[in-house]
């Protein structure tokens, strides 16, 4: 496998003439590690939209370096504000190419805040600006998946097992991820807790990336389909379920990968703690409660064709194929973020970590 | 498709010259209708361990055939008492190809006791009662489920949404199914109900036949990943749940595909009445709970690999593939049979199906 050349961990990243994001293609994975090297709006919308980059805080870096590389393109010499103009439209587009997780607009909202301020430098300051503060997003989301693994740590101990749904691990992040985060954090002290991975249909998240991450930094996964998980519960032999999130709404009602409320539901009726672990970018105070994210809605073939030598459902019956779900609060037994672990009741705790 | 040429409806019978069992083959649909003709021990094992034939009553019609045309193949000159010795063998072979479903040995027991009962009248004479024997089983089956279709439709009403896993239709049964059966004879009635077929991972059982005996049959039908279930049942479009099983223990509790148990709690949670429905040859009451029940684990490569174009997980990833859960009793909120509808407390209402 080729290495990044970046100074920053993780798998989005700056070309090395610093005028294209490079991401490792995960809609490739685990059977190719393809590396892409993108500038074109489109390219860029589609990489997205396509899940090459995946993951809410991994979309956020990306889109951060995306700004940068579109407002790259734009003539020096034109009228700073005029630039301004186009490149609002083009982020404004990028931000549009998946709804649910709240870090992509977050993203292109602080990018272009960002370019606003430096408009008195020309489109040249302008461009430095916005360098330096997508690197800055990436470099505070290392910092914030180390601060949440640490968080994580604290909730488990020496051979736990840990149940994940989708994806939430370097791939999704930067280091380490989220979910995953104090698994990974574990390993490298020696902490030994044993992993129970849904492979989480339609997509397959994690049988693709989930086992294929932690499989290579040598933790001990098992790959189970979904509607395993109330029989590895049942079982005894999960302590704690650790999953990602797209948006976290002020009373902590939380989307996430579709069947995350499922699951959350099981621990809830095997009385095992489930816990959700983002950085706080991910929470949206303006969003009062989980009935007010946007859910996508994607292609039904995706559950009928997609993977399959041969499809595997009648041709034309029809589907439903939400990509996310919301999960209540009341089933959440806590949200860990790089500040600190939230508990009910999530209007206040959730909060506090802005207003504090 | 060719007509099924065995007086008998369903998907299971005999070839014509009575010498071979014949299947619709389940693991090439919705792709390709194939029949198969079977008189092999081996192929006959291999039809069941492979899915060819699946669906607990299917199997025992499948077994009760089965057991004929390897008695049919036994030397009519020989005593009959050591031809009787040697289809025990392989009859004992036959109800070991998978664990689970009761109704396999049941069948095989029947069989083999009928065959004992009319040993002294020859081996052509325990042939012919074997033939009786098992067209005996098929006609049974059918008028099970026609009556557990009969009560099952009365526990919904017009308009209803229902939750199915796996597939306990025509396929796994012979004319209508168990969980499917109120939901086509409602059809034939102009009762319109409106289905979502978990597709049932790993072996897609719900997407390849649910999905194709449900639409086939002009029923609104929608497929989901199993992981989707809890978001259908959030949003209000469930109002029964209906799933077939494979095993019934003495306290209600069910053993049926895996994933079962898990949406029997998520309707416990959302506050939807989950009923099982299936014959009374699939309630064991030599098995006083769940926990006796032998849930059988499948190979690894179904997780892993079956039907992908290229493999969807890291080769060699550990994988835990059971192919049953078991579901409490305290979640079911009715046992749906031949004979009437049980409630709890099951240990009386299932003992009394048998000893009233």
């Amino acid at each position: 496998m080729e290495q990044m050349r970046e100074p920053l961990s993780g798998h989005v990243g700056l070309s090395e003439d610093g005028r294209q994001v490079r991401i490792l293609d995960q809609s490739q994975l685990p059977n190719r590690e393809v590396y892409l090297e993108l500038n074109g709006l489109e390219e860029l919308c589609e990489a997205v939209s396509g899940l090459r980059v995946r993951g809410a805080p991994a979309i956020g870096i990306f889109a951060g370096y995306g700004v940068y590389v579109l407002a790259r393109q734009l003539p020096e010499k034109a009228p700073a504000a005029a630039n301004l103009a186009a490149l609002s439209g083009q982020a404004g587009q990028l931000a549009a190419a998946r709804p649910t997780a709240v870090n992509l607009a977050w993203a292109v909202d602080r990018m272009l805040g960002k370019a606003r301020q430096a408009l008195s430098r020309g489109w040249s300051g302008v461009c430095a600006a916005l360098e330096a503060e997508c690197l800055a997003i990436h470099r505070e989301d290392i910092a914030m998946c180390r601060a949440i693994a640490e968080y994580g740590l604290s909730l488990v101990k020496e051979g736990d097992g840990i149940l994940t749904h989708c994806n939430a691990g370097p791939l999704a992040t930067s280091r380490y991820g989220t979910a995953l985060g104090p698994i990974l954090l574990g390993r490298e002290r020696g902490i030994r807790l044993k992993v129970f991975a849904d492979e989480t249909r339609p997509l397959l998240q994690g049988a693709r990336l989930t086992a294929y991450e932690l499989g290579r930094a040598g933790v001990d996964v098992t790959l189970i389909c979904d509607n395993m998980a109330s029989v590895v519960m049942g079982n005894g032999w999960v302590q704690a379920c650790f999953v990602g999130c797209d948006r976290v709404a002020a009373n902590g009602d939380t989307a996430n990968k579709i069947g995350t409320s499922g699951v959350a539901i099981l621990a809830r009726h095997y009385g095992i703690p489930f816990y959700v672990l983002g950085p706080t970018s991910t929470i949206d105070l303006a969003c009062p409660t989980g009935a007010d994210i946007p859910i996508e809605e994607r292609d039904p073939e995706e559950i009928r064709t997609l993977w399959y030598r041969e499809p595997m459902a009648p041709a034309g019956v029809k589907c439903f194929n939400p990509a996310f779900d919301v999960t209540d609060h009341s089933l959440i037994a806590g949200i860990v973020t790089e500040k600190g672990i939230c508990r009910a009741p999530y209007t206040e705790s959730l909060k506090a970590l802005f207003f504090a």
